[in-house]
């Protein structure tokens, strides 16, 4: 190959071993997936060509992605660990499963239905998940319960509605597996109506049935709404507490204040020329800077503030309309401290209070 | 035209043109939408003409609406301003979708359709909007994972399903696509019925993916549960928060205990001539006056309180039976404070109690 | 009628008159309901003579009970109000819709379907229901956004399902109203399957209808949680209220203290003869008695405990196994104070925490 | 019998009379349950023989267990206790269902459906079922209400259906009964589809009912959300409040103190051999050991921490790479404090927080 194709795919390669999903990866899972699914429809027949070329690339892309990946492991003798690590199983599947079944003689059509499992290179993408894995286990117990309470009314229903509707309508309640079917349909609520008991005794029990799943949807959520509660102010709390540690204007703070203001503070993430605040807009908030700049947009002059100092506090000392437009300049994390929470601080930290006033006074000042 | 209609266009123009929301507008929203729908419903064919001039009228409504704040907007030089905002926009379509088709020859029954876009001129004026947003953005993390983990179970499981079920019911199943369908259906507890798995296998698949179902919507609930707690919470505070400030009575407390009595205190907006207090029934709040005033019923006379006036202290000072009818004599916002909030305040502050509990002996002695 | 008969409807009467269900009335709106429910059911066509006096019966009480209470209400001269409330309209539906509409000649079977109204006479019977009002009414700024929400989308897609479908099935999507219907059927997840979309593009936008459904469940259900979890707090707080007032040992306590023990207090209402602590048995919480007796088994004696007495502490001083069998010989309303918050109460109010050790001690020495 | 057999069972009886479930028990419920399940299913009719086999087989076994808890019973004198006890009667009816039904020549398929009735014994091992039972319980009053609301709303709306549908559609809504069943089906969600109306104002009275469905699904989760979440707390601070009084590290504090820290923490039981921390994780918590020991492996040499130690503790000052494995050597309660908790404890409990720091420092200084 030529020198500057092959440099490209080594620069290429070295972007891919390293992240876990490059947007290349997005785009050849969305691809590959949907391609998949036209495969199987004729309406798309006659595109049958260019779906095949885009699957084959696709799969092309992941084998490469999962050699390039082993040898950088390799390199940096993690290996092992690697391909332990479900990343490493679920590369290994993304790039053997297709092939294998295609050697093993499986028919095309059947063996590229293996690239949906391309779509669980995805997982460790998604924003959140650690947090909505956390509050499924630290509720498992409750979830469990619930889970067993469920196939418990599933069992005791459907032998019941079998008892009830089996000499009335042979083929749809003919055994208890036809009943369970039902019954797991009638309690999640689907309702498929493909099978429907017509007896009366049979339709009270299928009532009951019914409530029973709201009451099994109600506490499952009711589990679910309080982990999550829990966890937000945790998650919340971690994320935002680097972020203080690192504004010198907390410093000062003792532990106890740390904590605290901590608990008050939301972090946010802005990209670079966003504007935060508009001027003449309602204000509720003030910001201090953890990393990165903003630009404040003052008559005649802009002011650069950078990392550590804070702005939007107007806002906070009865003048709530804005006064300026602030944008970030680069990448930037904010700590939002809101106007309720401000009350509070200003109660429980006077001095910190009076730090900002002061500050804000002298802004003023200066700009008059 | 002759005078005095000229006049009241005037005046109907600039009512138009300010508010987001006449009247007027609510009023031309449904009835046209209302009559779209008609237009469309064999049986009120003979209708027909009567339909046709609603919906001529309402579409005139509009268009006037739209030229008239063109023109406001103009005047006030915020032309493009309102014509890049959602507003404006809105506007526009509801001023221009219609003709629009009609002059592109498309079939009146079919152009018309594109008037039920009028309804998103009633956004703007939907209560607490803003709110759900607010609980969307802030919750938009854990709410992405949960649609990419929906997208990936309606993936895997429409997949499996095809697999299972394509040579059985090749009409319902027969390819990926079908399969999609049937798995959104499913996941979503919707369960239409239209497509249902018959093979024992392919049961199993559909009931695992039902139980998924009830996960998703729990997850889904418990985050937005979460953070619309945070968010009410918020939202009444700084709706309360401007209130306080204006009576006179809090005045003397420090910003602490401002803070405190902030959270305590809900804020609710009356029409003049409405009855707060009704005399003999239950009472566990007491009331401040934020703005407006009412009237106290007593035997032989009526007191008017105006503006950072209290009443209904003596529901909190052991006698819970109210006194006298209190009324608003006009428009009148007012703060309650509920039993248990006045209990936490008297123990936090006792000196703001002192001060309430000597108004009531005071009045107690002047009603005497 | 003879004398005995006529003191008994009396005395009959004087119950009915006051209270708002007597055990009479509840029998009677069931019994009456389901007789109705019979009456149009051809199976039970040879017991019709039976369900006629059944409903005749009903009807006839539903009279009696509503000429009694208008008596009762004229003689203390609140006539009108009655007249006027909820309640008074209740029983005037309940005694004068059916014989209004067999008067006006309407076939029976039909007039008779208008008795099921008389399941509204329970209404003020159901326990917790003011709470569930008020939270409705503290939650309908969010609520309403919510089901505004839900009417634009069910119009939005009902349009857009009509043009994409109407010409496939002509049947069932040949007119808006139809796709009407069959959006609010998908869109609160219910799916009959009656109409349902074929083509590809209106399974797409089904699709999303669906997945909003979802959106609009959850955050439907987030907005009556969190109104829920504050007034389950406040209403808790009302009852306990008084009791705590009533329990002498609380008294020495200041009103901030109070406050708090109020908080931390849950009241239980119990008939005679129960039994609270089973003797052995794991306890976590002790109790105090704002009303009635209880009566403790102790080896060889029993005590008897009365108003502001407390037991069941040793629980909460370290020996968590129950001493003795607890039960109550009269109707009696307890205070219940779990170990959760004993522990927070010992911390903030010691000498409260000192008294009941006290006490603890002494008892033990005694039943040495 | 021979002895070794005999001796076999009598240990077998023994373990079998005191615990609730045995593993034996487990398997039984599962294996008879599914082979009654196969039982009724016709595919299944040659392995008729082996279904048989295993039937009889549990039954057996729950007869001898029976037997023996009865024998076990009866010696501790508590057989009157335990024939009345939940428990008991599940057993009982485990033992004589089927028998019984034979002995009255049920015909043997059906009979052997009471088997089901075996899932009951799973009851008392379900987790955290006694912490559902309690939220039902303590929400019990506006469960109630919602379940009267749902009810009142099917009786209403079926007869309104009934009344606007029986001409057009005798089969389906012929009757109130009839109704009830299109009712409960809609007002659930479910939405088999098999009684639709069908007239436009039949539909505006389905669509109200559907509206309403979502509102108790609504109420119904925001109740018990509201109850867990308070349920969960109380729970957890159970569970942990023994722990913490069995770790002297917290004996030196006041019980204020104490109470403080139990909200704090959480408590987690691990079998023997499991790794608590992994070396280089992200680490966000420290551990108390309240029961157990764990060996933390340091270069060179591991060392064992034993009851009432402490580790992690790094993570929250300030490093939050963990810095060694750490696993249990035998089971193991541990108590896990968050950062999040970690630093509000250290604002509230300086000394506790100082006793921490001095015990990381010498370690670190040991390690050097």
């Amino acid at each position: 190959m030529s020198k500057p194709l092959i440099s490209a795919l080594a620069q290429f390669a070295a972007a891919t071993a390293g992240r876990n999903m490059t947007k290349a990866a997005y785009v050849a899972v969305i691809v590959g997936v949907l391609s998949m699914v036209l495969l199987t429809d004729n309406r798309a027949r006659e595109a049958r060509g260019w779906v095949d070329a885009l699957l084959w690339t696709c799969l092309a892309y992941f084998v490469f992605e999962w050699l390039v990946r082993l040898r950088h492991m390799a390199r940096s003798g993690r290996l092992a660990l690697y391909m332990s690590s479900s990343a490493g199983i679920v590369d290994a599947i993304g790039a053997l499963a297709v092939p294998a079944a295609l050697l093993l003689g499986v028919e095309p059509k059947t063996a590229w239905l293996l690239s949906v499992l391309w779509v669980l290179k995805v997982v460790p993408g998604i924003p959140g998940l650690r947090q909505l894995r956390r509050v499924l286990v630290l509720e498992s117990g409750p979830l469990v319960s619930v889970l067993v309470i469920f196939l418990m009314v599933v069992f005791l229903a459907s032998v019941a509605e079998y008892f009830l509707e089996r000499d009335v309508q042979p083929q749809t309640f003919g055994s208890v597996p036809h009943a369970l079917w039902w019954a797991v349909v009638t309690l999640t609520t689907t309702g498929y109506g493909d099978v429907v008991p017509v007896t009366p005794l049979g339709r009270v029990v299928a009532a009951l049935v019914m409530i029973s799943g709201l009451g099994v949807f109600g506490l499952w959520t009711g589990i679910l709404a309080t982990g999550f509660a829990a966890e937000t102010r945790r998650d919340n709390f971690l994320k935002t507490w680097e972020s203080v540690s690192k504004v010198p204007f907390f410093a000062t703070l003792g532990p106890a204040a740390i904590a605290d203001v901590t608990h008050m503070l939301r972090t946010i993430e802005l990209p670079a020329r966003t504007t935060i605040i508009r001027k003449g807009a309602q204000g509720d908030c003030m910001y201090f800077i953890a990393a990165g700049e903003v630009e404040v947009d003052l008559p005649g002059k802009k002011v650069q503030l950078g990392e550590g100092a804070f702005f939007g506090e107007m806002a906070l000392l009865g003048n709530n309309k804005r006064g300026a437009n602030v944008s970030t300049t680069k990448v930037s994390r904010l700590l939002v401290l809101d106007l309720v929470d401000f009350r509070v601080l200003m109660a429980r930290h006077p001095d910190l209070a009076e730090t900002i006033d002061a500050e804000a006074k002298r802004r003023a000042l200066e700009n008059k």
